[in-house]
């Protein structure tokens, strides 16, 4: 019997944690994981070419959905009547895309039930982030559950299985076990800025320069 | 201060439940709720016709949202290379769409916090059915748990509510409901086909038969 086309499904944005994802799911199951990118109307393009590019090096066939979250709005990073904020500030981000997470967890259940994949990936990181209630574990423990109820294979005892690895890592660690997996940090793009190169002053942009910093390894993004 | 802009969203197919819910949504608010309608690649195009109309009739603002789904297929409503079976077969029909209503209410989830609307409507029904798994109501449970955990203003302590009234109602019911609150039941579609008249014969339009003969109304939409 021919395994099925696809094991795991892996939701990539293009940024330095959900390619790590993408390495980790491939190490696993010994073969390229299908690569599901959205584009929801987010300002900063350049996301959606290194998505691309990061699933090209990695032999992945990458799924490109598309939902208009522009047309409803609510966040700086779909709507450009909102300003991105620099960082550090308090309180949760104009940066917050309502229920983003969600969102792309249900569509990746959807996804991996059509195609008979048995595991969804998710980079979501719950330590050195901008504060997203849908980047938190109750989250994926919810949409855990949510597989297992809300799914024809949930009921029938055999889930769609939700992957989070790196939950409860520092960006340090996300940048050393990215490392140590061959992921291509390179083509990898944080900045919620759209510029040409990445503004150095956003929470992603900070964070992702703290990560390095503390692995001790450069960025091979501004190389 | 001026009330928000908008104080219910209510997921409308343009069917006959979720007709009804608009109504019910309406009636409980004193004012019209938003409409969110989703375009994902649906073969029956005349539902996405409807749903425009009775979202007019009612004085609904609609917002569609558009997503391919037909790129991932999985389902005889979105993709042309499987056939709509005729009612009465066993076992989880190929209309099943995976994980449909878990996408439904993860974007209405993300709509009602970026309008800040305090209600989801989903005219979903657990008796009359074709065996679903999304239409049951340990799916709905699950929702409500990802509304309060994953969402900023769940864990403010103030979740968005999803309502779900038509759950354990007979389709009869929901038809008496629906003359009772005065849905325009005759704007409704609920054939798997896109044939220009319903046709008759597959699970939905047995169902709605079914209801309406129970009920003792003649179905408007055939006259």
């Amino acid at each position: 019997m021919s395994p099925p086309p696809v094991s795991d499904v892996v939701v990539l944005s293009g940024g330095l944690d959900s390619t790590v994802c993408l390495a980790l799911a491939a190490r696993e199951a010994g073969r390229p994981a299908l690569a599901l990118t959205f584009d929801y109307g987010q300002r900063h393009r350049v996301e959606l070419e290194r998505a691309a590019a990061v699933a090209r090096e990695a032999g992945a066939e990458q799924l490109v959905v598309r939902l208009n979250a522009e047309a409803w709005g609510g966040s700086a990073l779909t709507d450009p009547a909102i300003e991105v904020p620099s960082g550090g500030g308090e309180g949760l981000p104009a940066t917050y895309v309502p229920g983003r997470n969600i969102i792309f967890l249900a569509v990746a259940l959807g996804v991996a039930e059509a195609k008979g994949a048995d595991r969804v990936w998710i980079g979501v990181n719950a330590l050195d982030y901008s504060g997203y209630p849908d980047c938190r574990p109750p989250l994926i423990k919810a949409m855990r559950h949510v597989a297992r109820v809300g799914q024809q294979r949930g009921v029938e005892g055999r889930p769609v299985e939700i992957r989070a690895p790196l939950q409860h890592l520092s960006k340090a660690d996300i940048v050393r076990l990215g490392l140590e997996v061959g992921a291509p940090l390179r083509l990898t793009w944080s900045c919620y800025r759209g510029g040409p190169a990445p503004c150095g002053s956003c929470d992603a942009c900070l964070l992702r320069a703290k990560g390095f910093a503390e692995a001790g390894a450069p960025d091979p993004s501004l190389e």
